[in-house]
């Protein structure tokens, strides 16, 4: 089975996404997802200009010699742009073959290992008030778990949250502006003012709520050390994000403080940035993205070596993943043993137009059907519909104008 | 002094290049390199489509602030496509700086601490007669350290090397062809050849001439040490890139058996890609080139962070760092303090007609002129006629099959 | 551009400055300051007689190469006098180097990072009363970040206040007297009072005001971690110089224990004396003076590698720093990522009639304006109105006579 | 007992010597050596202006108290000045104390563990025909420990060696000249020759005599690794100073590849300089001076903290370490339990018409009387007769220019 052409889709339902598609020679076609936020045509250039020509002839069942092909040929390895490129084209090619074998994709990951996947789900409110009340809206939607991002007083904007006084609705981080958003930030401000809102938020839920908070990589190492100390008396499910982590061995620094549960990695892209951190056992769960970490193969892998320290899958899973790479990631999540949790921030309604999918959700949890491959279809007139738009995630900056993490 | 425009321009004299020219509302312009062999155009969107619309408006000189601008304001960290993209940025804003300034851009840097750049050629041969002859045409050019890169027997090519009974000529690796040439390798067949040649090599020219030799990410650390400590009594300068090593840790068991001088970087993209090496004082040459890491920004800390523990720079200098990133490796690479040797691949001729350069060569080595910035000059017309033609790396199998590091 | 003369002034408007003009063939200029309180004429008498003869007729561009000529040629390395002699130097051909481009030196250093620069301020007072006055009256000056240290019950005298019963007034350790005051000194009676300041102090003034305390070096280092835990329900900014960190490990006992951040290294004079503190993270301020530390050219490589970190940099600024050596900081802190905030003494309104200065203060923050280089004038003939005056900073001892730190 | 007058005595009767005199109440003298090669002015102010002062009206008696007085009531601590100015104090206390017990100053430090100093004296030879003559001249001294350094093919000068083909004489570093003489090097030829010089004056001397080499800080570990490698078969007594070890965990790199015995410590002021290396056993001589580590007091210290690891003294003894503190270091030689050896390069004729000293040397080993303190008179008369002239330690370059450690 040879692959016969590799195209690559842009469109904008409601926000960018990349989306590759291969077909084979017997006819089958597979998708992946390239989706990267605010950098999108650069994954786009490089499939189609580098990539593209790669894969026409090539057997489509040879999915770990592609992933190498793609990885070792290139020779500049690893990044965010070139391993969203290699992510989509295994991630057809899985498509491929699980429809060649006429199964569902988690069937040849070994089967299912669980009846369905747990998600959790944002909750967004810039007021406590806002935030309770989102909180239980997510509850009323059969949520166990939730992801609870407050505002902070005296800030704009922060992240997660729409600025104080917006009407409470969806939140989209990227934004179709000529320049990213500047929102401003205070560690102080914020590490005085989300104990409380935790508290408050546990108080009126009750202990068995799960509750989850990301603190999208703001905190120095003992800033983060501090925080998980104050939140431990309120159970959180985890922390995420807490520092940048580039510096792997940082987080031992908060490890020493507080039995918070760490989670991190949506912004890495090899199983070679969490060598240390699952090594010396300084995280609870690896977030990365199928979408960013190169694929199912990838994923697999770094599943696997996280088990061996008992830390879980808990995969990304932003709107700016699309059904495609969300899919593959329930896939994983189905078949791998030391699942977690999966995050499930949903699509823009209009998505719903461009990518027709098999997985449903129901009183807190996913669920996959049979139906063949990854259970994705991609509508290409509806998507024609909906063309590119530049987006940019916000930059944040500091009172003083020092250029801060988002 | 406002950036007024950013423009990107790809050109192929004689291979690809990847060029960013900034301009300022002061007529100042300022020049940066984006080449990212084989991925050339992923950058090329990278910049253009969402860089360059961040750039108009900004403040030429707020460098750094920029430089985290584009790190931290994309989200997506690190990688070859992110790196070259900020690097492009970067490099052109010293440009602007040191000719607002006057200066050449070293005198920004700290000014001149030596008076010239000893640099390294390669010489390339199949056989060891090739070999032989190609030392000897760069020992005659004036160099005193010299790659030497053998075939191998039984092998069709090898890295850095054309096949057997190829006209001893240019070896340039990407290829303008449809697809990357396939490579065989073998490494028991190169571990029994490769002391052999640099015994006779040693022996033919004497114990003065430096010899360096580059292994191309081919080995395991247990055969890197077998390796360096086969070749200790031939005294190699250095050996290169003896493992892929995004294990850090790994290059502790070659360090183990041999003091064989190990220089690495050329594929690294972060100063956190080194951060185990040379905190465990693992490598004796950072090799990262100033477009492929971040610019001059982000090299000069790593220059700095390296000679806390006697780390040298050698900056990476094949032919596809484009006249302009191999400008900016000169300029600091004559004001930092541990300056090593600099690479000197040369460039394809057709480049001149595109690049008109101030530095020059000469007995071995490099000379920085004292015009200001780079002193590199980009004829827009010229390029004109050397359009983009797509190029690959070639990759590379071992005898059964199986894809290898290239 | 060569240097023609080096002169070296010592005045005390107030307080001793020990200052070095440099004066090249270009007529340019540049100052630094060499003041090392108490041992003023050690660096005068290193730098006139040995470093000036030195610098008539070398490169005044060439500063890396100076740095290092000064650093290794003497072959004696670090310390106090030695890096105070070569900060001098180094900050004097910064200033030349900027007066030669015509640009306010931060450009040179990379640009600006942020608008302002958050400085925090000393507030003093026996009685806890005295103490609050003291902080309020620095608020009222617009200071959001206010260092508290208060007398201590028993104690005659302590560091940073004056002692019991003094009029409230400005708060200067360098005594001109004949022999060093002595203070006395008992670490149960500090470590049982200061929890109590800390908790008024913080219920006073509320939680949004940064308070930051100086222990000077005089605990152990379980002490310290003691002291840390039971000061985390107050929220210090930091805690500085909890330990004298000679054995940097110590700082990890310390660290085990509390999450309150660690500031350090007033005293230190090289990148080495931060080593393990930084590499393993023990603490979140790199705290030496550009004057201590090696000047412009040192202070950078440190920051730099704070920053890989996440550590900040906040440099000394007592009034034993001159206004040239304050001025050096201001610009370094300007340019560099990872600036975390600037002590800001204030120097006798005497400096003001021998130091001409453009930065400003205003708000809680310190401004830069654009005048080329330091942005500091040395009037010559006023200060020969100030002649240099012996003084010592004091010493302290147990209660029992055993000389401690002080 | 009080001291009632500190004075400071330059001179240069050969050389430089900085001597500090106090004198006490009782009319007991004590002697300190001061002298910091190069640099002496720095450290005479520091006494004159900054020690001398706190001195008079002390009890003599209490040392330790004064050395913590002005170690730690200095506040800047550490560095070749402060230490070198403490040491003076130092010694003088301790001579006085031994004269008011009327016993030789080995006595106050426990009594002699050995009734002879074993010594190792120079041997210099540019050619190895030089070299070789020298040392036959040290064996015919009586000598059975010579250091050997050669002369390295290419260069001009090197450490320790006059100039190819200068008479052979007495080789003194510190040169009477207007600027620092400025040697090259090249790490390369070093290495290439010293391994067939060791092995010649091996083969002449036969394995019972112990040869010395000072590398003076100018290789990197690895190349300090293969080096002791290389000379293993010749059996070195010790390698000296391979590397700055200002990054004391260096030398673990080396440690890792040879059995050659290490000594470094010539530079260093502190305790602290050491910590790493004792702690790890990285280095089996501990060499600073008497003079340049705080004196008698702090030596003994170091001493007792190397024993701790089997770790021996052999005490930097060069002709800038005056006869004060030559008899100084002899005194704590013969006292502590871990001696190793006592370096003697012996001071200029002139020096004896201003010291006049006990210690005498016989057969290879150094002998102390039993005069009481430390046995060393000075002759103010004499000395006034040698004025002070400025003298520098060299400077060392690369080939290309770049500044090396010296």
């Amino acid at each position: 089975m040879k692959i016969e052409s590799a195209e690559v889709f842009v469109a904008s339902p409601g926000r960018n996404y990349v989306t590759l598609k291969l077909t084979t020679d017997t006819g089958l076609t597979g998708l992946g997802d390239a989706t990267l936020n605010g950098r999108e045509l650069a994954v786009v250039a490089y499939l189609q200009e580098h990539v593209a020509p790669l894969l026409v002839g090539r057997d489509a069942h040879a999915i770990e010699d592609t992933w190498q092909y793609l990885y070792r040929g290139a020779y500049w390895r690893r990044g965010p742009v070139t391993m969203a490129a290699i992510a989509a084209v295994d991630m057809a090619l899985w498509d491929i073959k699980a429809k060649a074998a006429q199964m569902p994709l988690y069937q040849l990951l070994g089967g299912p290992s669980r009846t369905k996947l747990r998600a959790y789900a944002h909750a967004t409110g810039w007021s406590t008030g806002e935030l309770i009340a989102s909180v239980q809206q997510r509850i009323d939607e059969g949520f166990t778990a939730v992801r609870i991002q407050p505002g902070v007083p005296g800030l704009n904007r922060t992240y997660g949250v729409n600025g104080a006084g917006s009407a409470l609705g969806a939140y989209e981080p990227a934004a179709r502006l000529a320049l990213p958003e500047e929102e401003d930030w205070d560690t102080s401000a914020y590490m005085r003012h989300i104990p409380g809102v935790f508290g408050t938020v546990r108080d009126k839920f009750g202990p068995e709520i799960d509750l989850l908070h990301d603190v999208h990589h703001r905190l120095t190492p003992i800033q983060a050390a501090k925080l998980g100390a104050a939140l431990e008396p309120f159970n959180p499910f985890w922390l995420e994000d807490v520092t940048p982590a580039e510096n792997q061995a940082a987080l031992s620094l908060v490890r020493t403080h507080t039995t918070v549960p760490l989670a991190i990695g949506e912004t890495f892209n090899s199983i070679f940035d969490y060598q240390i951190l699952i090594r010396d056992q300084l995280i609870d769960y690896v977030r990365s993205a199928v979408t960013h970490a190169g694929g199912i193969t990838a994923m697999r892998k770094l599943a696997d070596y996280a088990a061996l320290y008992q830390i879980k899958l808990a995969i990304h899973g932003p709107s700016d993943i699309s059904p495609v790479g969300f899919a593959a990631a329930l896939h994983l999540d189905l078949a791998v043993h030391n699942f977690g949790i999966q995050e499930y921030m949903m699509h823009p309604v209009q998505a719903r137009d461009v990518f027709d999918v098999d997985y449903t959700y129901a009183d807190g949890a996913l669920y996959l059907s049979d139906s063949p491959g990854l259970g994705v279809r991609y509508d290409e007139t509806a998507a024609a519909a909906y063309p590119y738009e530049r987006a940019y995630l916000p930059v944040n900056r500091l009172k003083d104008g020092t250029l801060h993490d988002w």
